[in-house]
């Protein structure tokens, strides 16, 4: 409940333009050891920027592979950023009362761009290289639409055209999104579609029928790779997103010390990554260098736990595998998870390099059942006021766990969460909740060991 | 299309949480006349406050009729506000380019707070006092959901029970509004219910069935008079509801000066009146003060335009007959405009204290068909990446006149208009004008004429 008396207290920490930072943070050089190499998935040798032509902008194959650590955000991506970032780091006041916890829990807040995610931080820089190699469309995949939404604003604004191949179930259960797209311009196909070979051959099994975000991207990068004028973005895993999503952290880092705390926790919801890595890179840099010790927890669903449940090993992004190969938490390319809301969560596989941390022992991961996630999203919205995407509940539901924990210990944690979209489009998820309809994930150990008989054969692995 | 070049264009002026207004502005000892009183509906005396005991907290009646010009906002509530204000004023630099006019175009954007409207500046101060006086719950109406949302989190923040009586049209329609109400808490009936007399009486008819926000009103009047724990809240029309949104303007006229620019035309749509009295009259205040000298314009629907089609005239603000006598601009209780997609613009009258500002000669109105107004919302979509909600496209639309008439003259006019919600919930309206299927408002004379055979006998008039 909100306090009747005339206590002052501080919702929302903000930067000044003046203080928006303007390089991305670039983790791999500061890593104890630098990242498996992708394979070039005939010869199965390391993949050279030449193999990625097709698909990227040379710009974006650079710094896919860059040793700097910091890398300038150009002009014309700073000028659309400043639309909305700095974003807000809020403290959780409310929540924290209503939990009767000494925790402090702040989240960083992306629902505040133009596409109600942290998408638009990757999409912007994206469109604007394939604009400046005078590329003319970009296709992509997008499950339940935050990504779809955010590449087909950043093409509206450099006057590109875009399609977007969208996860069947998605596509036919949440229209929004993809009128939101449409809203912005773009065009949106449901996957599978009869438009591509990829499409055509794996639409052809039933059990396709309701489209995977590995099938997705089978079809955006078939459609690339015909058209010299086409490249293909993705939202997620390659190290060159998660690197502009590290905006998130630097701000983050700057507003927590504006706060005046020191952080013990920082957790985000993992699906590809890029949020959490967006989040977490920047304060890893300062746990690697002896400045903070929080612990970086990953979120995951139990429905498509790649970290916990996945192997590490060489798997290719998509599902047709057409994908140079990477080596990643995964759980096998023809896995299909539960068909839970957070769709954004729904891939097989996790970053390169957040599977590379999390292999060397920097980072944790915790899986959460999707009731427990909208029972703490429910308590959130109705403290804070702000309805979460599916996605970011995982990430809620496990800082209110530490809260919970704090409130046994008498502990005064600082959790840093990132709260990577607005739940507006997946209102229909909170009415299944409300009503009592909503099941959690079945996952067994049997289903996880199926997908994963068909990794591809890497010498090594 | 945003600027390949290196500029750097300041596209939000921003507030600290200190330079937050902390006192909301009442235009009625500044206006040359007091406005006319309500009049209580048996006895045609002027109503006192004993007459609105039933309805509404004593510290609200005060406002209603006080005559001092700022009113501190209380603590509990600034602590509230802090958590989304100061809202952002932003500049449209890419709407500007792709209209290429010299205008240019400032927007205050209320889409930030937790409802997605401006709403709850007033529901939070009205369930603060509701619940200083005890009051264990508050009823109110809502057309296409934005003040329900608004009214449902306030009381969610108090630890309050609401209940909502949705207009039919839009409950059958938008669900999405109303799942959003339940998220918070609330609950929601769909008008006319069978829960009220007035609900049953005007339910009988089969032109009521879709509803209004009249009937709505007199059901939630009737639920709130009939418990002495239970009170009514208003989102809209009365002083004091237009009184808490002036925050709005007091913002924006420092976020101007920051900005350096002085404005030439104030626009904002009109339902109730809210949200443009809450941008407008602050500016009017240093219009009236000569400082400034900017056209204050009123945006209202071609389907329901009661300041430029209406008559001035004492009428009841429900259809049942159950509030106080108004003097305002009315199109008649009984009048049922068609069914655009700006639910919150679906009113018959406007505002008395508005109505008695656009009498005494200090501000303009003009009527806006809908697809003008979504085909300037897709093109603000698509610069501007906000989607507005459909009752602010009234204003963009206007604004784009302006702005295109600038481009004609060369002058750098300087526009400042309200984007008070965005349209997250009204994407199928989107996708009734993308796919050509949007028709404009049918209006003839004769329906206007028609529905105003029935104002109240009021000696006089």
């Amino acid at each position: 409940m909100a306090s009747i008396n005339e206590e002052v207290r501080t919702h929302k920490y903000t930067l000044t333009e003046d203080e928006m930072p303007t390089q991305w943070y670039n983790i791999i050089p500061d890593l104890p050891a630098p990242p498996p190499p992708a394979l070039h998935p005939g010869t199965l040798q390391p993949a050279g920027p030449e193999d990625f032509a097709p698909l990227f902008p040379m710009a974006l194959i650079m710094q896919e592979v860059s040793q700097d650590r910091y890398i300038d955000i150009p002009g014309a991506v700073l000028d659309v950023y400043r639309q909305w970032r700095p974003s807000p780091l809020f403290r959780a006041h409310r929540l924290e009362e209503a939990l009767g916890t000494p925790a402090k829990i702040y989240y960083k807040y992306e629902g505040v761009s133009p596409a109600g995610s942290h998408k638009p931080n990757t999409a912007v820089p994206q469109a604007y290289y394939n604009k400046l190699d005078g590329i003319k469309k970009l296709t992509t995949e997008t499950g339940a639409g935050q990504w779809g939404t955010a590449l087909a604003f950043a093409c509206a604004l450099f006057d590109m055209e875009c399609e977007v191949f969208q996860v069947g179930a998605s596509y036919d259960k949440k229209p929004f999104r993809r009128l939101m797209i449409e809203v912005f311009g773009a065009t949106v196909h449901r996957s599978p579609s009869d438009l591509t070979e990829a499409g055509r051959m794996l639409g052809a099994d039933p059990r396709n029928q309701s489209g995977s975000l590995g099938i997705a991207i089978s079809e955006a990068v078939e459609m690339a790779v015909k058209d010299p004028d086409t490249r293909y973005a993705l939202g997620s895993v390659l190290n060159h997103v998660l690197m502009h999503q590290t905006i998130i952290g630097e701000e983050a880092l700057l507003q927590l010390a504006k706060a005046g705390d020191t952080p013990d926790l920082i957790v985000g919801c993992t699906g590809g990554g890029s949020n959490f890595g967006g989040l977490a890179f920047p304060f890893l840099r300062e746990k690697m260098a002896g400045k903070i010790n929080p612990r970086i927890l990953a979120a995951e669903p139990a429905s498509c736990p790649s970290l916990t449940k996945g192997v590490y090993a060489y798997d290719f992004g998509d599902t047709a595998g057409m994908t140079p190969l990477m080596k990643m938490h995964t759980l096998g390319k023809d896995f299909i998870p539960d068909p839970i809301h957070a769709g954004g969560l729904r891939y097989h596989g996790m970053a390169p390099l957040i599977s590379h941390i999390y292999e060397l022992g920097l980072m944790d991961a915790e899986s959460v059942p999707q009731t427990e996630c909208f029972k703490a999203a429910v308590l959130f919205a109705r403290t804070e006021g702000i309805v979460p995407a599916p996605e970011p509940t995982h990430a809620i539901a496990l800082a209110i766990r530490e809260a919970l924990k704090a409130k046994e210990t008498g502990e005064e944690t600082v959790i840093v969460t990132a709260l990577c979209g607005h739940g507006h489009f997946d209102l229909t998820a909170y009415d299944e909740y409300l009503s009592g309809n909503m099941v959690d994930e079945q996952v067994t150990e049997a289903r996880f060991a199926e997908a994963l008989q068909n990794l591809p054969q890497v010498p090594g692995q």
